[in-house]
C-alpha cells in the first residue's frame, strides 16, 4: 500500500527542507509539497524530521566470545535497532582458520534470516591470507556481495592476523574492489601487559585500560595506514577511541592515503573512569580498545567535525552483567567484550552532536546513514532520500527530551552503560522498505522480514558503474 | 509556465539519481519518476547530469584597477558565467574610506540592476574599522542583506588594513553574525620586495609571482587564522594557492577554529611558467596572489577532497591583453591583475576534478555550489536541488570533449588563460528561477532579470532558524 | 697575580672532568691535573662545579620605561648578576627614531662604563628600517662591535616596527652579518584588546595577561620566523613564553631556517596565576609577554632539552613594588613591565633543570653560557673553559641548599618574583677575567673594572675567521 | 712516552681553540699553551685540527651472512677505521636463539682481541625475549660491560623479532640501564613484496630497493618509537635513511620520548639510482634499508643538524664485488648486504658536511664521536679532549683535497662505493691512547694492540655517577 508522509522536514547529508514523501513500492517513488494520492495512507510527520534510516556497520550479534554468547542476537539486536532509528545493520561473520569461508558465511546466514527485522549484510573477518583463501574471495564478492574483510591486528593467538597478512589483504582488496577493516591494536604488547598485571594480582576491570593504552592503538592505526598507503588501497579503521590514532588517520588522509575512521558512542560520552566503578560495574563498560581518558573526547569530535573520521558504529556486543560480564570477577581479561549499543546510537549523536552544536543536522545524517552506505556499497539504494531509494525512513520528533535507561530499554542485556543519560530527540516511527517497523515507539514489525543485502563492490555505485564514489 | 525536467541524472552534494523535476512558479515543486503533467513543457535530459547551478563567490565585475577598469561588466560576466552553469554570482563591493558604506553598495546596485542575467549578490570590502563603520554595520546586513565583509592583507596603502582592523572586524562579525573574508598576502612584505625589484630593473611579469611568494601568503593566512580563532569568529580566506596556505588552514581546522579556504581554478591548473611567456604574454597569467611552481597543484587537490578546502570561486577580473595588460610593459606592477575565468570554473573541476577520479560527482557539485550557498547564507534557495529551491538548473552533457578557446568563449576579454585546454563536459542548457538563459548552448536570456539577493546571516537557515549549518 | 684552580670539576657544554686550571693574565694558560706553581693564588674547588661564567643575554638596566626607570643599574644588576654566576651581560640600548644612533649609543656607556662589575655587551634597537638607518650600520657594527639588531612587533605607538622594517633588517643583518632579535607579540590585537578591557573596567594586573593571549605571541613568532625563511637570514626571537611559540619555532628549524629561540627563568617556573594575587601583588608578576597558564612550562622545558629553544635570559628589568609597580594600580597598563630575574637565572636552571633531571649539566652551561656566548659573537673569548679563553669562571657548589628571598638578594627591587621558593646549588666564588668578583659569597669586585665587549659578525670565531658557528 | 702535540687547534664538541696537549700514560695530561717537557716527543700540528678519536658505533666485522662472510675483519677493519681517523669501534655480536649468549661472545672476543689495533667494544643481538635470556642480561652487562641490546624488526625468519620482544627488551632496557637499538623495518611486508618481485622475475639489484620501500621503515621507527614510550625507555634507532623516518624520530622527541636517530655516510650522499648500475654493478650499493631517492638526502642532513638525528655509524659490512656481491646475479636477495664504509665515514661528514656550511665543526665532532661516547657509556674515557680522557686524537689536515678510490682504501673490498667522490680533508696521524697508530698516513699499529672496552650502564658517567647524560 502507498503511504505519503505528509509536512515533516527531510534531511539528508546535505539538504535541510519541507516536503511530502510518497511511497510505493517499498520505494521513494516521488517528493513534492503537498502531495495527495486516495489511495495513500497519510502519516503526519509536522514538527518532525525525516531521515534516512540509520546504518550500524558494525554489530555483533548472537557472537560467540570467550565461551559465551552475546545477549542480543538478530531478533533482539535488529528490534532495538529500529527502535533506535537503524533500518540496516552490517555484521561481522567470523571465520576459523583453515575452515571455507562459505561454511562461516552459511553459519551467519542460518542466525539471521528468520530473525532480522531489517534489512541487514554482513562482513567477513579474515584471519589468515594464503593461496586458499585467496581463491575463495572472488566468490564470496561475486554470489554473496561481502565486499568487506575484517583484519585483527590484536588478540593475539585468537584473531591476531600478522602484518603480511594485512598487507596481502590490502592488495587484493585493491585488486577485487573491496574494502579492508582494520580492529588497530598491538595485541603484541597488549598480551605482554595483560601477563605482567595478571602476575601483579593486578586483576579489576580498570586493568583492562590500563594494558591496552591509547599508544598501541595510536601506533598500530599508523602501521595500518601506512600499509595502505604503500599498497595503494583502501582502509576502513573500525571503533577509533583516542587522540593518537585521529592524528594517524589525519597524517594519512593529508598524504591523500584512503584512509577512513569510525568511532563509537561510548567513546564519545563515557570515559575510564567508569572502569573503576566499585562492585566490579567497571566491568559493563569493557570494550577493546578501552575508553579513555575525558580529554579524547574533544579530539573525536573534532574529527567527526573535520572529516578525519566519518562514521559512527556501535559495535553492538551485549553480555548481561550477572552471568556474563561477571565470568571476570578475579581476572578481566575474562570479561566479555562488549555492551549494548545499537539502539543508542543515532540518538546520542543528535543529542550531543547536533544539539550542542559540534556538528550540523547534514553531518548528522552523513555519519549515522550516508557515508556509511557511500562506503559499504549500499548506496543509493541505502543512506539517503531520494526517488528511488529503498523506503527506509525515521521520523523524529528532535524536541522531545528523554532519560537512557534499561528499563526503557529494547535490548537484552540487562543494563544500559548509558543509564540515566539525558537526550533530546527520539524516532517516534521507522519505516523498513516502505513498512512500518516502529509506529508511534511500538514495534509493529515482523520478524525474517529484513533482507539480506549483497553489497556492491567498494567504489561502486549500485545503480550505475559511472561514478567512484570514494575515490 | 511550468517545465519538467525528464530522465537526467540528478547530482547534489549527497546524491546521484535518476528522475524527474517539475518546475513550476521558478521552484522546484516536484521530484519523481516518469512525471507528467500535460501543462509542462517537457525538456529531456537522457544521459545528461543535472547539477544545481554553479555559484561563484568571487567576482570582480566592471571594477576599477590601477586606472581601467575590469573587462566584463554584469552584462558579459554573467552572460558568460551562465553559459559556464553558473546562476549566481557574489561581487565584491569596493569601498572608499572616509565614504558612506551605502554610497558604494548603491554604486553597484547601479552597475549590476539592469545588466544581471542571473542572480547576484554583493560582499562589502572593509578598509578600516573605526566608530562610523561599526554603526553603519548593521543595517548593511539588515537593509542590504549583505553578510561578508572582506579584509585586504595586501595592497599596501590602498585596500591593504592594519591587524587591528581584521582584528575587530572578526569581532564584530560574530557579534553580528557575518563572515569575513580575507585576501591573506603579506603586504608590507610585498611592497619592498616589489620596490627593490623595479630599482634593480626586474620590470617583466614573472617578478610579480617573485615579488609575492609563498611564504608571504602562508604567513598571512596563518596570521588570518589566529587572530580568528582567538576572536571565535569565522574566515573565509579566498584565493588560496599555495602548500603553506593549505597547512595554515588545515592547522586551524584541526584546532577547532572555524576557517574556511576557497581556491580558483587557476592554481588548480595552470603554473608559474606561464608568467614567463615570451612577447609579454606572462602578462596574462598575473593575479595575485600569483601562480605558483607546479607542485603546489597537487596540494590544492588533497585539500580539496580532505576538505581543508571548501570552494572554488573564479575571483572573475577581466582585462584584455591589448589595451589593458599591456600598460604593465616595462614595469609589472602595473599589469591589471586578474582574468577571464567565469565562464570555465565549473567546467574546469568536473573535467580535471572528477573525470581524472580526485574528487567525486558529488564532492563537485558541493565545491562549486552547495557549500558556497550554504557558507553565504543562500541555502537552501541556492546551491541545490530540493524541492522549494529555486529552479536554477545545469543541464550537463559529461562526455563531451571540447578545447577551450577565447574564440567560443562569451567573456570579454580578447584572450583565454586556458586556451587549448582540452575539457570533457559541458553545460548545455541553464535554467534561472526556472526559466533558461542558456538553451541548447545559446543564450536566451534577458538583461536585467537577475535578483540582487539579500543573503541570511552567517550559519542561518533562509527557511528556518532551527538550524547552524556552519558552527 | 696566577692562580689555580685546585680539585674542581670542570663543565663545559660538552665535558665533566676532573682537573685543576690556571688562570694568568686575565686567561686561563693551563688545564691539568695536579698542577702546581709556587707563583700562583691556590684556590681549592673540591666538591665543586667550575662553570663557564654565566651571560645574559637579555638585560634592561637603567632603562626608561613608562614614565619611571628600571631600578638596577649597571652597579647593582651587574653585582647581582655576579653572585648568581653571570659574568657577561648584553643590555639593549634603546633607541629615539630620527635620531643618530650613536647618540643612543654613547648613552648606554655613559650609564655603564664606571659601574659595570662584570664584562658586558649593547644590542641595538631598530624602531625603523630607512635610508639614514641604513647608513649607520655599518659603523655601527665596526665600531661598536654592536652585532645584533631588535625589533619589537608589539608596543603599538611606542617601539613597534611594521613587517617592512623586520624585513629589511633581517635583509641587511645577512648583508652585514648581525643577528636579528625579535620581540613578538601582534601589538596591533593587544592595543585593541587592551582598550576593550580598559573600556570595560577591567584595571587589574590579571587583564594584562588576558589582553595578550598565547595566540598574539604564537602568531607573531610565527610571522616573524617566516619572513626569516624568506629573507635566507637569521632570528633570535627573545623570551618564549607559549607552546604556540615554540611551535612556530620547531616548524621553522624543520623548514631549515636559521630560527632561535630564547625563553626565561620566569615562564619556567612561574605561571598566570601569579597575576591575581590580592593586595595588587600580581603586578609583581607582569612581564610582556605574560606568565602564562601552567601546561606551557612543559613545552618550554622539552623545547630547551630538543634544542627548539636554545639560550635562558633574564629579561632583568626590575621595579619596586611600592612607588614603580603600584603606579598601575586602577590601570593595569601603567604597570611597569618586568621584573628582578638577573641573580637567579643561573640557580633556577641548574635546580629545576639538572637537578630534576630534565636537562644535563652539559646542557645547563651550554643554555646559560656557551650557545649564548656562539650566538652573539663573544666564543670563544666567553661561554666556555678552555686555554686562551677569558678566565670568567664560577664556582659551584651544587649541593646546597636554599631559599630564594629579597633579604638575601642583591638586586635593588623591593621584592623578588621567586621569594621562598626552594633551590639547590649556589655559586660560591666567581672570577672575572681571573679576578675574583665574588668570594665565598662575598661581594669583592671593583665598580667599572668591567670592560666593554665589541662582539664579533654573527657566524664569526672572534679567534678565527675559518668557522662559521651558526650556519 | 710522553708526547707533545704542538700548535694544533684543538677542536671538541663545544669548543674550537689553539692549544698544546701533553699526553702522559696514554691519558691526556696537560692542555696549554707553549707546553714544553725534555721528556716528550713533540708532535708538531701546526695547521691541523685535533679531533677527538672517532667512535664508528655500527660495524660487521668478519660477519657471517646469507652463506659468506664480511670480508674485513679486526684487522683489515679496524686499520682502515685509524686511516679515517676513527679509533674506537662497537661491533654488533651475533646470537643464536636459545643458545647461551656468553658462548656468541666468546666467540666475537676471539676474532677480536688479536687482531684488533684500536680499542673496541661489542652491542648485543636480542633475537627472543623470554625467561632464559632475562635470566642472562645482568650478567652480560656486569661481566661483559656490553650495555646496548640490538633487535631487528625486519629479516622475517632470521634475525626478526615481534613486538613482544622489542617491547620487553624496552623494558629491561630500562630496569638494568641498557641502551635498546633498533633495525626499523616491517619485515612481514618486505617478505611479501620480495616474494611477489621474485615470482615476477624481477630479479635485478634495483628491486632490493624497491621491495624495501621508505613506508616500512617510517612505520617500524615509528613503532619502535611509540613502544620506547610507553615503556618510559630509550631507543636508537641505527641507519636511518628516509624523511618518514626522520618525522617518526621527531615527533617521539617532542612528545618527550627518548629515542635517538643515526645515519651513515651512504645514506647522506648517495642515492637510489646507482643501484641501476649496469652489468651488476648496483649490487656494491646493496644496504638495507636501501639508498633511497636522492631528496632524502637533504631531509637527514636537516635532522642532523637540528639534532633530530644524532650520530653517523658506517654500518661496516663489506664484500667483494667478484665473488661475494656477485652472489646475487639472478636474485637480489643473495646479494650480501652491505658495503666498505669505515675508513671515509669522519672524512664524508666533514667534507660534505663542515665544508659545505650544513653543519659546524663542533657539531661535526659530537656527530662522529662525542655523542657516540655519551650514549655508550664510553665517556669520558672516550669520544673528547679533556683532561684525564684517553688520548685517542686525530691530526686532520682540514684543506688537502683527495679522491676517494678503492686504491688508495685500506679495506679489504674489492670495491669503495664513495669511488671517485672529491673530499677535503684528512687524517694526517692517529693515536690511540698515546700511541700513533697512523703516522703520516702510514699504519705504525699493532695487531692485538687494541683493548676491549667494557661500557658503562646507559645513562651513567664511567668516572663518576653522578651524573645522567642522556636523560
Amino acid at each position: 500500500m502507498k503511504k505519503i508522509i505528509k509536512n515533516g522536514t527531510i534531511v539528508t547529508a546535505a539538504d535541510t527542507y519541507k516536503a511530502d514523501i510518497l511511497i510505493e513500492n517499498e520505494k521513494i517513488a516521488l517528493i513534492g509539497q503537498d502531495l495527495t494520492d486516495p489511495a495513500a495512507e497519510v502519516v503526519e510527520a509536522e514538527g518532525n524530521y525525516i531521515f534516512p534510516g540509520g546504518i550500524d556497520p558494525h554489530t555483533h550479534l548472537e557472537m560467540p566470545f570467550g565461551g559465551t554468547v552475546s545477549k542480543d542476537d538478530f531478533e533482539t539486536g535488529t528490534i532495538a535497532a529500529a527502535h533506535g532509528g537503524t533500518t540496516t545493520v552490517i555484521d561481522f561473520c567470523l571465520t576459523d582458520k583453515g575452515k571455507p569461508l562459505q561454511d562461516s558465511i552459511d553459519k551467519w546466514h542460518a542466525k539471521s534470516h528468520d530473525k532480522s527485522v531489517i534489512d541487514y549484510s554482513f562482513h567477513l573477518m579474515i584471519g589468515e591470507m594464503n593461496d586458499s583463501v585467496l581463491e575463495q574471495l572472488p566468490s564470496v564478492i561475486e554470489d554473496e556481495g561481502i565486499t568487506s574483510f575484517k583484519v585483527f591486528m590484536a588478540y593475539k593467538n585468537v584473531f591476531q592476523a600478522d602484518d603480511g597478512t594485512l598487507f596481502r589483504t590490502l592488495e587484493e582488496a585493491k585488486k577485487l574492489g573491496a574494502l579492508v577493516m582494520v580492529h588497530a591494536e598491538n595485541g603484541d604488547v597488549i598480551d605482554h601487559l595483560v601477563n605482567k598485571a595478571l602476575e601483579a594480582g593486578q586483576t579489576d576491570p580498570i586493568y583492562h585500560a590500563l594494558t591496552r593504552p591509547p599508544e598501541v592503538e595510536g601506533e598500530a592505526t599508523g602501521r595500518a595506514a601506512e600499509l595502505t598507503g604503500l599498497a595503494d588501497s583502501q582502509l576502513y579503521v573500525v571503533h577509533v577511541t583516542c587522540e593518537e590514532a585521529v592524528e594517524a588517520i589525519a597524517k594519512a588522509r593529508k598524504k591523500g592515503y584512503n584512509v577512513m575512521g569510525e568511532t563509537c558512542p561510548q567513546y564519545l560520552v563515557l570515559d575510564q573512569s567508569y572502569m573503576e566503578k566499585p562492585n566490579f560495574e567497571g566491568a559493563k563498560y569493557v570494550w577493546s580498545p578501552p575508553l579513555r581518558e575525558k580529554y579524547h573526547q574533544d579530539k573525536l569530535w573534532k574529527a567527526l567535525k573535520t572529516g578525519d573520521l566519518q562514521t559512527l558504529g556501535s559495535d553492538q556486543c551485549s553480555f548481561d552483567f550477572k552471568g556474563q560480564k561477571d565470568l571476570g570477577k578475579g581476572d578481566f581479561t575474562k570479561i566479555p567484550n562488549g555492551g549494548p549499543i545499537i539502539e543508542d546510537r543515532v540518538s546520542i549523536l543528535f543529542s550531543e552532536g547536533v544539539k550542542k552544536g559540534r556538528i550540523t543536522l547534514n553531518e548528522f545524517v552523513d555519519i549515522t546513514s550516508t557515508k556509511i552506505a557511500k562506503t559499504f556499497g549500499l548506496f543509493p539504494q541505502k543512506g539517503t532520500i531520494s526517488v528511488g531509494a529503498d523506503a527506509d525512513l525515521v521520523i523524529f520528533d528532535p524536541n522531545v527530551e528523554r532519560t537512557i535507561s534499561v528499563e526503557s530499554s529494547h535490548m537484552a542485556a540487562d543494563y544500559n552503560p548509558f543509564e540515566g543519560m539525558k537526550v533530546t530527540g527520539q524516532p517516534i516511527s521507522v519505516l523498513s522498505r516502505g513498512d512500518f517497523v516502529i509506529k508511534n515507539k511500538e514495534f509493529v514489525g515482523e520478524l525474517g522480514k529484513g533482507n539480506y543485502l549483497k553489497r556492491s563492490r567498494y567504489g561502486e555505485l549500485t545503480s550505475s558503474k559511472e561514478e567512484l564514489y570514494q575515490k
